[in-house]
């Protein structure tokens, strides 16, 4: 994989790269399409990365589809894809971790502990893997971006990140591959993440700058849900929490509905 | 000079960096040399890393004598040089760094809490600003280099590691940038560690298998320093100690000697 890139990109070749863990969906495609776009290769990875799960997480049921994961990105422009075994990225002995920037402490880094460690650490192992020109990542997961974003900068990776807009279906849901564990009584639930999110963003724009209002909003239509982990309103770039809502500002939500534990969020300013 | 690095590759020429932190000696000249061997560029950077000198330490005073370590390099075959400043390898808000691999946790680890951390932040960010195809370490820090290898293979970082000799002086004392800290009495004194070392491979030679014994023998001999952190047989890869001596084992010392605390090893096997 290493060589094909760092060939392609010898002869002039700009590559992109999309991560993944497979169980893809239109959200992904639009990563892939995004990066087919902007590069003349666009490398897909599919690795359901181990470290990045908690003890009693999802890691044993997340969905593999990998050949129609394959098909689907082959489809959307894609020319090559890398699908490392786990023993290929953890071989027995492996022990050096990224420590996360500061931005990973908050919100996930609270309520799965380890989780941004284990995305920061596989992201890097990729991008030494696949030394693409270009990365693509969801915006869905907010703060894993900025996390990444963080990394690449804080220890000097010359990669290009851009971040693909949150795909969703057509009644708000954003799409995920744990969408797939939703009952359908948890498929309408799961609606309350994205209007819980409008609602902010509506109060928001009508002025609304107290944050503990907005997550009040937020929670009280995030009622119907089996548990809030957090419902937040926070710094764009440093994810820290102000009374009052600070210019550049994003709403995030955690929740559990049946069996699948959802993300959300939204930009306010 | 990312840029430089790439476009030399792009080029087909073999690129070689040696990290040091300036105040240049023999021994990274040995490295220098042994870079010019084997490639046809040879970056030495030159950064005195903060973040692996522990609160107390001597960060202040490290001796920086960057116009002669310029005439040295270039001298020795060195191309291009690479001198950023603190700022630029940690601007503000930098807080992502490397956990080591477990190979740090022992001696240094110890004795250092947080050293082996900094210094495989920094090696990290250097191969990153400069992407060479093989870089050089001296054996004297002989677990900076076990630590490095281990993030190198856990990490995927696509550079080749090449361990240089320790150097040393007619009377045997390794070369050391904080050699230039000890007084004339010191300087007489710092030969017990070099004459541990050989006491503990003549006793392994004639057949001593207790490590005991032998860190017995080291610390014999060290009797005219003013503190020894540790004088220690460990296995050289996972620098694990037993009770008797693997096949493959090194020795180890750190201790102080008047201003300077110095290291030195020696492969028993």
């Amino acid at each position: 994989m290493h060589e094909a890139v760092v060939k392609a990109r010898a002869r002039g070749r700009r590559v992109g790269v999309v991560p993944t863990m497979g169980a893809l969906h239109e959200g992904h495609l639009s990563l892939v399409r995004a990066s087919v776009e902007r590069c003349d290769e666009t490398v897909v990875t599919i690795f359901v990365n181990p470290t990045q799960f908690g003890p009693g997480e999802d890691l044993a049921k997340y969905p593999r589809t990998f050949d129609e994961d394959i098909a689907r990105v082959e489809a959307a422009g894609a020319t090559m894809v890398f699908a490392p075994s786990n023993e290929e990225m953890y071989p027995s002995g492996a022990s050096t971790f990224v420590e996360p920037p500061s931005v990973a402490i908050p919100l996930e880094g609270k309520f799965r502990p380890g989780h941004l460690r284990g995305v920061a650490t596989i992201v890097l192992k990729l991008f030494h893997a696949v030394p693409a020109d270009v990365a693509i990542f969801g915006r869905k997961d907010y703060q894993q971006f900025k996390v990444i974003e963080a990394m690449v900068r804080d220890l000097n990776v010359a990669i290009e990140l851009v971040a693909g807009e949150t795909v969703r279906e057509s009644d708000g849901l954003a799409m995920s591959s744990r969408n797939r564990y939703l009952s359908s009584d948890d498929r309408v639930r799961a609606l309350s993440l994205s209007r819980a999110l409008s609602i902010a963003h509506e109060a928001y724009r009508q002025g609304e700058r107290s944050t503990a209002a907005l997550e009040a909003l937020m929670s009280e239509e995030l009622r119907g849900v089996d548990s809030v982990d957090y419902a937040s309103v926070v710094d764009a770039d440093t994810l820290q929490r102000y009374d009052i809502v600070p210019p550049k500002a994003v709403a995030l939500i955690a929740a559990r509905v049946g069996g699948a534990r959802l993300i959300d969020n939204r930009t306010l300013s």
